[in-house]
C-alpha cells in the first residue's frame, strides 16, 4: 500500500522520515477560520493509500479536535488506513482512580485516538501503572525508546558522567542509560505533596567529585523535580548539572527557572519542538515504520 | 431518572435551569494540570443519575476534547444518561464538500457529540443544505427557535422598525421576526467571494424614512455582512441601524468595527456570554427540557 505524510507538528521527524523513507508528502489545506474553527482539505487522491500524521500532541486540548476532524476527512476521502506518529503522547499520567470521582483520562484519550487511527507509534509513553500501551489502546501501538539515544549523547559529550535520577520510579531507566554510556548512577527518592511541590533527598556526592552530574527525567513540565535536585547539588557544591528530559513540554517559566537556579545547560530529545533540542531519536523510526 | 446539572459556560442558561426546573448543580472539579492536560473528578455519586452539561461551544477546538473526558468520567462513575445543552452548536457551516477533498465537518462533529451524549438542545444551529439536525446527528436532538425572543424584544424596544435581512438565505427567518414584531422587512442580496469577503446591494430605502433600520443574522462573526450592511445604509442618509444577531462569536475587532462603521446598537441574544446579550431565549428550555 502507498503511504503519504502529513506532517502536522514534528520537530524534525517529518524531515527524517521524507528523507529516510522517501515518503510523499500529501498535499493538504489546514486552517483556521476567523471563529476558530478548522478547515480542512486534502488537495490530492487519498483513494487507496496509507496516510500517516506527524504530530507532537503537546497542549492536547488545543490539537486534539482538529486532529480528529482530518483523520475523518481522510477517510470521508478514500484513504484506506490513517496512522499517528505522536513523538510525545499526552494524558498518559491520570492513569487510575487516585480518589474516588476522578476521570481515568489516560484510558479516554486511548480510546479516541483507538476509535480514529489504525495505528500508532510514540516515544517513550509516561506509564506508570499500566504496563503496556495495549493495555488501554485498542489498535497497534510500537514504542520509540529514548534511552539508548541518550545514553550515546552522553557517552560522545560529557566527560566523566554521574547520573542522576529524580525518584525511584526512574531507576530502570536510569540504570539503562548509565549503563549504555558507562556510567555510575543514583537515584533520589521524590515526595510529590501535589501538582507542582516535588521534595526530595540527595544522597552523599563526595564519592563523585571531579564528575559531571546529569539529572535524568522523562517529561519536563514545571521542571519542579529537576529544580530541586540542582538546588539540592548546589548546596553540595558539585558541577553544576546538566539536566536532560525526553519530552520538552516545559510549562510557562520552567526553563528559565532552571537555569536561574544553576543548571549548567537543558537538552532535550525532539519529540516536542523546543531550543533544547540537541537528541534526535527520529532514527527509532528505522525499524518499525 | 433524577437529574442533576453541571453549568460548564453558559451565559444565563444555568442559572435559569436551577432556578426553574429546580435542578441541582453537580459538585465537579473541572482544572488544567500546568502541561495543559485537564484534571476532572466529579466530587459526588452520581449513580442512575442523568446529568445534564450546559456548554456553550464557540472556540470549539479548545473546548471539546474536555468536554468530551467529562462526558466519559461522568459514564465511568455510574451516571445513567448524560445531555449536552450548548446554546451555541460550532461546525455547522461546512456541511458539504464545496470543493473536492474538504471534509465534511458539519457531520463529523455532530458524530463525535453523538458518541459520547444521549441527546442535545441548542438554539438555532446554522444549517442551510442540511435539512434538520437529526440528518446528521444519531441522537435526539431539539432546538429553540430565537425568533420569537427577538420579535418580542424589537416590539418592546424600538419604534417604527424595518427589519433588513442580509442574504437571500435569511429571508423565511427574517419574515418570520418581522411579522411577530409588525414590522416591514426587506431582504438584501449578498455575494460571498470569500471566508471574510461579503458584498451586498441595499435596495431603496426611501419608502422607510422615520423608521429605525434593524439587521439582523443569525451568527456574528466576523461581523462583515453587518460592516456591509451598514456601509450602504450610512450612504443612504437613514437612521444608524440597530443590529441584532443571535449567536455573539465576535472574531477579534469585530465589535469595535461595526460600532465605528456606525452602528447605533449592538444586540445579540444569550446563547455565548458577551456585553451585547440583550435577549434571553433560555426560556425556550421550558417546554423542551
Amino acid at each position: 500500500m502507498e503511504r503519504v505524510l502529513i506532517d502536522l507538528e514534528s520537530a524534525d521527524w517529518g524531515n527524517f522520515i521524507r528523507w529516510h523513507f522517501q515518503m510523499p508528502e500529501l498535499k493538504t489545506t489546514i486552517r483556521n477560520f476567523p471563529d476558530g474553527e478548522s478547515y480542512i482539505r486534502v488537495e490530492e487522491s487519498v483513494k487507496g493509500r496509507e496516510v500517516i500524521i506527524v504530530c507532537s500532541l503537546n497542549n492536547p486540548n488545543k490539537k486534539t479536535l482538529e486532529l480528529i476532524l482530518l483523520c475523518k476527512t481522510l477517510r470521508e476521502n478514500g484513504a484506506s488506513r490513517v496512522g499517528l506518529i505522536a513523538p510525545y503522547l499526552p494524558y498518559m499520567r491520570q492513569d487510575k482512580q487516585f480518589h474516588p470521582g476522578e476521570g481515568i483520562t489516560a484510558e479516554y484519550y486511548a480510546s479516541i485516538l483507538s476509535d480514529n487511527f489504525n495505528w500508532l507509534i510514540t516515544a517513550d509513553p509516561h506509564l506508570h501503572r499500566i504496563p503496556k500501551l495495549n493495555n488501554i489502546f485498542t489498535i497497534t501501538t510500537r514504542t520509540i525508546h529514548a534511552a539508548p539515544f541518550i545514553a550515546d549523547w552522553i557517552l560522545k559529550n560529557i566527560k566523566n558522567p554521574v547520573i542522576i535520577g529524580p525518584d525511584h520510579e526512574s531507576k530502570q531507566w536510569v540504570k539503562k542509560v548509565a549503563n549504555n554510556a558507562h556510567a555510575p548512577y543514583i537515584v533520589l527518592n521524590k515526595l510529590r505533596p501535589g501538582d507542582t511541590e516535588v521534595k526530595e533527598t540527595i544522597p552523599d556526592m563526595r564519592k563523585y567529585e571531579g564528575y559531571t552530574p546529569v539529572i535524568l527525567d522523562d517529561i519536563i513540565s514545571t521542571g519542579k523535580t529537576m529544580i530541586n535536585a540542582i538546588k539540592n547539588l548546589v548546596k553540595m557544591r558539585v558541577e553544576p548539572p546538566i539536566c536532560i528530559g525526553v519530552h520538552a513540554v516545559f510549562a510557562a517559566g520552567a526553563y528559565e527557572e532552571m537555569m536561574a537556579e544553576g543548571a549548567k545547560e537543558i537538552i532535550t530529545c525532539n519529540t516536542i519542538k523546543h531550543s533544547t533540542n540537541k537528541i534526535d531519536i527520529s532514527d527509532g523510526l528505522i525499524n518499525i515504520l
